[in-house]
């Protein structure tokens, strides 16, 4: 693995680029940065990834999947408050206008800082303690340093605008007209919420109920770097768990509850500890994780991540520190992920109670509530209008329904206050520049008592939220290896359900006899549904070898001459061992269904056939 | 089926609105035309359409699937023509402002005019000649139509606005500077053609081959209408197969070639002859099909709809006329299928000769081509420049770099030139303002004979392409029942493949003791990933089915008293033929997974078990 390895990080980019992993958009038109396209290898790979997540997400706990519009208008985004507050600061070369994300700006000027030898310890420390800040600054805190540290544009020491907060949604018009302003989405949680009343319906009224999505989301980052790290255009996959505040508690947390994870609490970061190896019951039970359902998603993402191939050594799981975290979330925790770029967040899991269920009811208007049983009935006032709509027809005619409609409209209290007046004297109302005359014998007001079997609340909202771009990285990172007897020979060991093709069909020469096993065999796996590559190219079969080795394709099946003769047999070689054997055509299917679904493991199945070597090493000697 | 039965299309919409199959986006904000949220059983069907759609696809022509990016920069979109010719008729109402599109605002009105009793035969037989250019007609003849029927403004009756092209394209700036203009793909496939070169190289140089991507996609519609045929971002599925245009004879054509399809051609259009039913062979044959590649897909995509469950006698393949094809495409068909709406284009499939690839080999400069071997080696002359990069270094030393880089960057055509400058005198030349004498010693180009084995041309495209929206809308319609004994009890037949989940689990009644069984049975489907809804509310039976009928789960399975006692077994209800079987539960799982992955039809299963019937009719009473 790359850690122990130690190999540089270009080894890898480039076998992703050459291999067509994924690659930079648009590059014959010089490219777009931030922008990237996965070729066959890499879309499978991410199809995988997606395909697990549904599984061990959505079908292990029964979500509700939705897929809702990336086009969405600018309503919705100010009540979750991404108008106002989804923002980068910015920062422009003031002769070039060339722009500059700020923090980052800093923070690399000042890392550079400390690789300077001749700096004192004091002011290293000061650096220290600044730079794990410099994310959450605001514009007086980002010039403040930028003065401080003279810092200017890095390739023309040209001086610097202020700060500058850039909204980072993509906007366009929805419409012919141009009047409806419309915003790509920055995330698909939004859509769940607008979704809530609809969703709750579908689980006939009940809750906990958790909702998921899967789509492409956009953010016009400053300047995009890191490879798939930091992106414009991304897939993410989201959950939001609605809960009944007054309890968090989560029917299938024991699934979880013995698992040890490396907890890095906000605690642990204040006092420069490390993260803590704790199990899940114990960091509810010290009330380290808010609640059950919070440390139920923790578990839950810590047995995906090792599910798709992530080295558990490497994950760990980061608090957010008060002054990071937004101001309503009551618990929130990254897992982050150790590659050659640091300690990156893959995954966020955030306890948001209902603050945005919240804010979409008071920016729509409707109730986007939920209800629950009481266990004692209770007794409260309402109040309730009386229309005498006989007499409403009878004086207005065809004028009624709009009395009516404007009557049953009024608010509580101002209904409250016309019932009063109407004790005094007739009251005189203007609809539609008309007047009408209403009197106590048309309408009245009254408090009932009323005895109410459930009440309505609010539900809390759990939001494990995750990035799919920078999960497969990390996990591609971790998983790639170099052949000890020769580093020319670079591959990944993908978990069989990540693997972007199951199996390689490979004949061992051009040979004509061995094209209908090639058709038979490629007929077998279609017909199942495992994904294959056929390379029937005239190379020499290390070199074919070789080839799917870099795509992370685990077995291969050769066509050898043995294969011609009764009864027909194949090579079955497993990528990470190199270990080969040979089976029966008639048995393939069963073999690779079961190692491609992860039923068995390679070692159970190798035992149970006989082992072929001979023209192994020949074979690597082959090698070009 | 609904043509059959003759039901309205409101009962339809009713239900998959009732049962969120999907519904418009945003509603809780007033909504937005022509964008749609998919609940979780329109999410799983649509997923389940595209999983199908990979495996029959994909899988089946080992066709290398990829991922693009949905921005993107404005010179692709000025290569491929969407720039200039992406483009509605749009008419203003004068006063107000509302926008209109302009054919389909003509043929609204023409329709009218044509239900008034009191228009002469004469007029009738015009409008109707009239009625089917509309959609492919210029402004200039929009206008004319405008001005001589007296077309005003449908809810105003204001005058109208001359038609105006409008690009139907989002636009949106990329990056912090809002210098670089971008777009919102409305088809994902110029991500194919821009990434062609990458594609043919994983394809180790070989055609033909097919790149396919599934993606959203987005395109500004003046006026969405009819739910989810005209909206403003869809799912599509696209195929580009790239192919020697010399040789468009297809390999596997032959799998093809016997399946008989309703054909609507040009021809038969021209001569008002409705569709006919010819062999797919004898449409090459008789060159009604361009070519075998063209006619293949055609099958293929026959195939596809059949599999997903619409009605094969209410599909026809109708070919583009003349007037309505790209110049650039030498044949077009569309797949359309006959729904409420009369019959609508789901797939088109079109050869659109080498356009695309030109098109960007023009804009970006880029090779964009494929070998092919010739049989014949050939003579060709070709210009070679020669430099003498001592002499130059000893000449210009530093500047021996530019002034070679300079030579080199020659065209063909200009190092002609300098050559035979050269042969008269010295030349001077001039690279970032210093001056350089160039001397014949230094710089020669001749014309040389070379043999070549191999030749570059420009492959040719053909392209079907799959409007997922309008696929699920027209098989959902094709799939809609009501049941004969009860008008109110409404469901869909779907394919189990394609079914949203693949059962339900309902235990009699909320019994304490039927808990361990709903346990047991989630969790063998959840470990071999079987879809499926509890429904364990109070409700009767009878209802619970029906609401399981709503969003067409294909199975349910019934835990009822019987199964508390040894040997444990549960009721399997089929949605269609409301048959029942008593199976074991140790069974459930091979019944289940061979029914929905219709390996086994449920004629076939019911037969092996007993058939389950005293409580049937007794529960079909039930029904509220």
């Amino acid at each position: 693995m790359l850690e122990e390895m130690n190999i540089d990080r270009s080894e890898i980019e480039n076998l992703l680029r050459r291999r067509f992993f994924y690659d930079q958009s648009f590059s014959i038109y010089g490219g777009v940065n931030g922008l990237y396209d996965y070729g066959p290898v890499g879309c499978a790979i991410k199809a995988n990834i997606l395909s697990l997540w549904r599984r061990h997400f959505i079908l292990e706990d029964q979500m509700l999947e939705i897929d809702c519009s990336i086009l969405t208008p600018e309503i919705v985004f100010k009540a979750s408050g991404h108008i106002d507050r989804f923002t980068d600061f910015m920062l422009k070369d003031i002769q070039t206008g060339e722009c500059f994300r700020a923090d980052h700006l800093i923070e690399d000027h000042l890392e550079k800082l400390l690789e300077i030898k001749d700096i004192s310890d004091e002011k290293k420390t000061e650096i220290k303690r600044i730079l794990p800040q410099i994310g959450n600054m605001n514009a007086t805190d980002l010039q403040q340093l930028i003065e401080q540290y003279n810092i200017k544009s890095p390739n023309t020491n040209n001086n610097l605008s202020e700060p500058i907060a850039f909204n980072l949604m993509f906007s366009t018009p929805i419409g012919p007209t141009g009047q409806m302003k419309g915003y790509l989405r920055p995330e698909t949680a939004q859509g769940m919420f607008v979704n809530f009343k609809r969703l709750l319906e579908f689980n006939q009224g009940r809750l906990p109920f958790a909702a998921a999505q899967i789509g492409t989301s956009f953010r016009n980052e400053i300047s995009p770097r890191s490879g798939l790290l930091r992106v414009r255009e991304f897939a993410m996959a989201e959950i939001e768990y609605f809960v009944d505040p007054s309890d968090k508690t989560h029917s299938k947390f024991e699934t979880v509850a013995d698992l040890e994870i490396q907890l890095y609490s906000a605690i642990n970061q204040i006092n420069g500890e490390s993260a803590q190896l704790i199990r899940l019951d114990d960091a509810v039970r010290l009330k380290l994780i808010n609640n059950e359902t919070l440390a139920y998603f923790l578990g839950r993402i810590y047995l995906f991540l090792i599910k798709i191939g992530i080295d558990k050594n490497r994950i760990r799981f980061r608090q957010h520190m008060s002054n990071e975290m937004s101001h309503y979330a009551c618990d929130c925790w990254d897992a982050e992920c150790k590659i050659s770029y640091g300690w990156i967040e893959c995954i966020g899991c955030a306890d948001r109670s209902c603050y945005d269920l919240a804010q979409h009811i008071k920016f729509s208007d409707q109730r986007l509530v939920a209800e629950r049983q009481l266990s004692i009935p209770k007794q409260i006032q309402v109040g309730e209008k009386r229309l005498n709509c006989k007499m409403i027809g009878q004086l207005f005619r065809k004028d009624a329904s709009i009395v009516i409609e404007y009557l049953q409209n009024l608010s509580e209290n101002e209904a409250r206050i016309l019932h009063e007046k109407l004790q005094q004297s007739d009251e005189k109302i203007t609809i539609d520049n008309k007047e009408f005359i209403i009197t106590k014998l048309i309408f009245t007001f009254e408090t009932i008592q009323k005895t109410i079997q459930v009440e309505e609340f609010i539900p809390s909202v759990i939001e494990p939220t995750f990035g799919i771009g920078r999960i497969m990285y990390t996990m591609l990172e971790h998983n790639f290896k170099i052949r000890p007897q020769d580093n020319q020979r670079k591959y990944f060991t993908l978990p069989p359900l990540i693997a972007p093709y199951k199996c390689a069909v490979l004949p061992l020469s051009s040979n004509a006899a061995f094209n209908p096993f090639i058709k038979q065999i490629s007929d077998l796996l279609t017909q199942i549904g495992i994904s294959y590559r056929i390379d029937s190219s005239s190379n020499a079969i290390g070199r074919r070898y070789a080839r799917c080795d870099e795509i992370a394709i685990p077995f291969a099946i050769t066509i050898d001459f043995d294969t011609l003769s009764q009864p027909h047999t194949i090579v079955l070689r497993e990528l990470d061992s190199l270990k080969q054997i040979r089976v029966k055509i008639d048995e393939i299917i069963f073999v690779l269904q079961n190692l491609s679904t992860e039923k068995v493991t390679w070692n159970e199945i190798s035992r149970l056939y006989p082992t072929f070597i001979e023209q192994q090493t020949k074979r690597l000697e082959n090698v070009e």
